[in-house]
């Protein structure tokens, strides 16, 4: 069986397992606070246009995301998402749990758009009965979406414009970010994501490492006690140097963008096969994840060789299913995946 | 420097490094249902006598109290421990964040008894205003406790019979459970502890893990939808088998106990010396942690050439101070130690 | 002016306010243990069939769905509600403040079916990643909805062995209780309810008292420790005989059921004016509040005189409207604007 | 049986009962946005010397607790209280329910000192390791104490100042403050709260009305969307101008000072008594509560003819008792009990 359902099928990229070996006998402070993790934090700093940026790690998504909009919102806040953002449907009731609605905003690409973060945010002011609803008080977009798709600069721009106008801050999820900074269609660098959102983190554990999320607080408003949060929403790692470790060989010498653009890459070959084979794509993905539809017999055909990850049926017998690739994908169960593909 | 503030200092026995590398490149689904977790699991419940218990793996101790507590308590109640207890002082109120009062026992030495869970007990049911207080629903223990000191195996039967009585489960914190089970005054084994609590963990972090706490539900009571909780929590590993690897290797041959036994035994060596020396010990502590007293002049001379932990002030011109070993921690580093122990 | 926006405009019905002058100096211990609750749960427990039921008595309905909510669900599920429900759309996200994600269904007229909830179950049971989701934990309904509309018995029966059979508590949310059971297209007993919901309120705010729901907890497998969330969340009121005397005053001689159908005939008279007048209805309630379609420019023409609540626009030059009546509304003011309707 | 157990004991002053039958049946606007509320926080503006304070009006005193913590603290705060206080042990953990630890200073009658907050603020700051601790956020005073006693003038301008020096905010409880605005020992006027405190109540429940506590926000740091609070914790009455009336009574020709001034009057009568005849006194109470030590067999002969609170043993045949006057405490009840307790 050949495994393409997600991007986190194997452990980390050699080099972070090469230096996890070499670093495992010195002894450091925990808790974020060694050497390692202030390397990492100011090779980001850097990556950032050296801008004034604060960098925090943690070990995964849902508690990174649960763990920023704790900090951001007020009580009686919610934050807006598109209705296939992971806050909204992944997360078992996180954000909820953690007090806070999450005020879902149609989409059919896993995008929103500042029109219709303006339309939200004056639905609820205008609202005579205000005080009765959730309050908008942040958005949350990722970029690459859950989907696959990107934003581009002109629409980041757009929503940091939008947002600042509105005075609600932009969370950024990028879970992914190296599979959308590397993207043959992408338009945004980790500087100007740093310029127009209030925070966002880079993705670890789906691009290359065991595990780990950066969060980057661009805007100082948001970054008083962020610390004390992570501590008390469980992610603050003991060995907190783990997270430094990884984050600090990711950027060294540009090895996340690399590898980012070579799962992307193997993904664009994949979605090539699919299009020239006829299929169409559930979302226009020019990144890591693919979502191919199928008819329902090719898809059983697959299933005998290849584990992928069904995502919604569209007609009686079709189905579009997801195909990921990462750092750890092999050329050749690409090739062997389209040479399969071709013969359906 | 010569590092003793902590039992997270290093990265993990070379064992668990080694598997991490070997395994790297093998592909397995994600969250916990890869074999190595389900081997890691098989080995716990063995070592538990074979139980009928279930095993979940999560990344960190704070992370694992609140998931677990939140999952077992009502909103109403709340969870008895002892007011040194580190769901009490120190995990940032993570308890209190999911919505539930640490109803604080006072001790000496970090335990709580038997009569005192019974005693809080009482007087919450028999006080007329019963309904505007927070109802007792489960009982927090620490083995060892976080000041070194251990429950025996008729204290925890006690409890048990205490707790059983009067339905309310107990949930034992294991961070530092293979200390415990080594210590030469320890009476219990694992297979008592799954007999006499209904949920516990055993702590890979601070002993021998890069990070991972096992918990085991050994109360069938407790275990519906734990899955859900560890999601919601942002206590599911995407890696998971990142901990299932590593506790496969900690229970592969007993290299959990016998890590655990070298470091008690340093520890011990450590003990005697301050002991020798003349000063008193703030706990009476047969495990990885120490707390001598010493006088503040004789802490500074030491702290030129090792790094401990304060604990607290015992007199004008003394205080307490902690020093852990672990299995990392090099014997010639505790000659060196007891060597400017002696001529303090 | 002569106000319609709602039905809580005027104080209680005079039965009410006599009854408090009565028993004024009259002592009575706190927190609804005087024997003014007891009788008063008596009534309703005899209104219920002499249901084995329990009667809890809140002072204010949003108050009361967090209460109910939050006492039934783990921290992992979620309540399934109309995309209009109230506990969706105008509470400030009481409910998701105690933790919960509210899984809205979607609706036309505030209504769900008993499809809808196996739907949105089998949707989430079926999901490989069904952790990764929240699980719906228990179904609101209201009585009438939010809309004006009413459940007949048929689809109650529906939605009972629906979540009976799916595990699934059913909470009914009656703070219009009375303009429900008094409706001419009315076909539930107070009866019926008790046996086919599992928990339900009955509104007293809305239906002629100062304030005040009493919640029916039918099932015995929710009754545990209800009180000490009521006071928890702030529900407990001090001088809780004022519930008892105000429910035990609506439910001695059928006071209840009688000034709800008072309001209910005055809105159908008002239903008939709208419609002779060529009006649509955006809702077909037979309750107490009606739901016209009108001009725009019409509805600055009654604004004049009259106050009413904008609900939404329905075109460019047409909006939906809200007028309510209730026990203290006036037959002449509703002949006044029932003339004035008529020479729009 | 003549009843001293609480203050809550009958319904409301007539004057109150008079107002709301006589405006019973007049149409307002709801949640506390009538002409009685805005006439009522007029009344109480003034009384607070014209000052620039905000006035809201709630139900009950643990709902305004909970609704004011909860909106001052961000989630990694707590609340520095005496371990008395009623946010600590009486109200069923509703401020934990909001995610916040109630951080418990010690305390022999009820009240704590600028110096104990200072030494909380300055252990926290001063631990290494404050992030895994809570962080005060803010300070909760009670006026009088649960225990009938009172700060002082000089006493709250140290809190004051000692808060404002370390930028934490006081939140005063005034559940009974009339009886400690009139206590013949007082030193305090509304004027001189609301200019050393952020936020205080003046307590409606208790001191003649119905049910109500009126909110008043001095600091302007504190306003920001505080009736979204409001609605989401279950506080905002539909009919909000019961709160009005009742305050607007109570504060127009003095009637609020003048009932508590009473029931003090009635308390010192009783401590006179207690006293007379030998009694200890739990606490040195000049307000309506009062806290005899008897004998038990002396508490088991008034328990003939009287209710009044058990305390607390005081040794093996002694115990506290508390007894409480209020506006509707009748003189002759008084004289029955002091002319019982001269002939125990």
């Amino acid at each position: 069986m050949i495994r393409f359902e997600s991007d986190y099928l194997e452990g980390a990229h050699p080099s972070i397992i090469k230096k996890l070996e070499e670093t495992n006998d010195m002894q450091t402070e925990g808790y974020g606070t060694d050497p390692f993790c202030s390397s990492a934090r100011e090779r980001i700093r850097k990556q950032c246009g050296n801008a004034d940026v604060e960098v925090h790690f943690l070990v995964g998504g849902t508690q990174t995301n649960l763990t920023v909009i704790s900090s951001i919102l007020r009580p009686h806040q919610g934050v807006l998402a598109a209705v296939t953002g992971h806050v909204n449907v992944h997360e078992t009731g996180a954000v909820e749990a953690c007090g806070h609605k999450v005020l879902a905003i149609s989409s059919e690409d896993g995008k929103i758009t500042a029109d219709q973060v303006r339309q939200a945010y004056e639905e609820h002011w205008s609202d005579a009965n205000h005080e009765h609803t959730v309050q908008p008080g942040m958005v949350y977009i990722s970029q690459p979406t859950e989907n696959g798709t990107l934003y581009g600069k002109e629409e980041l721009q757009d929503m940091h414009e939008t947002c600042r106008s509105l005075g609600i801050p932009i969370f950024l999820d990028g879970a992914r970010l190296g599979y959308g900074l590397t993207a043959k269609t992408n338009s945004l660098t980790l500087e100007d994501i740093a310029g127009l959102v209030d925070v966002f983190y880079i993705g670890g554990t789906k691009v290359g490492a065991l595990f780990g999320e950066a969060v980057v607080i661009c805007n100082p408003a948001w970054r008083k006690d962020f610390r004390y949060l992570i501590k008390q929403k469980g992610g603050m790692l003991a060995k907190g140097r783990l997270l430094g470790i990884q984050f600090d060989t990711l950027f060294e010498d540009g090895l996340y963008y690399e590898i980012s653009k070579y799962a992307n890459e193997l993904a664009m070959k994949l979605r090539e096969a699919f299009v020239k084979k006829g299929y169409g794509l559930r979302y226009d993905s020019y990144t890591n994840q693919q979502f191919p539809i199928l008819p329902d017999v090719h898809i059983e055909k697959l299933k005998e060789k290849y584990s992928f990850e069904f995502w919604e049926k569209t007609d009686a017998s079709h189905s579009a299913v997801r195909f990921c690739t990462s750092w750890a994908t092999k050329k050749s169960a690409v090739e062997a995946l389209i040479r399969d593909i071709e013969v359906l």
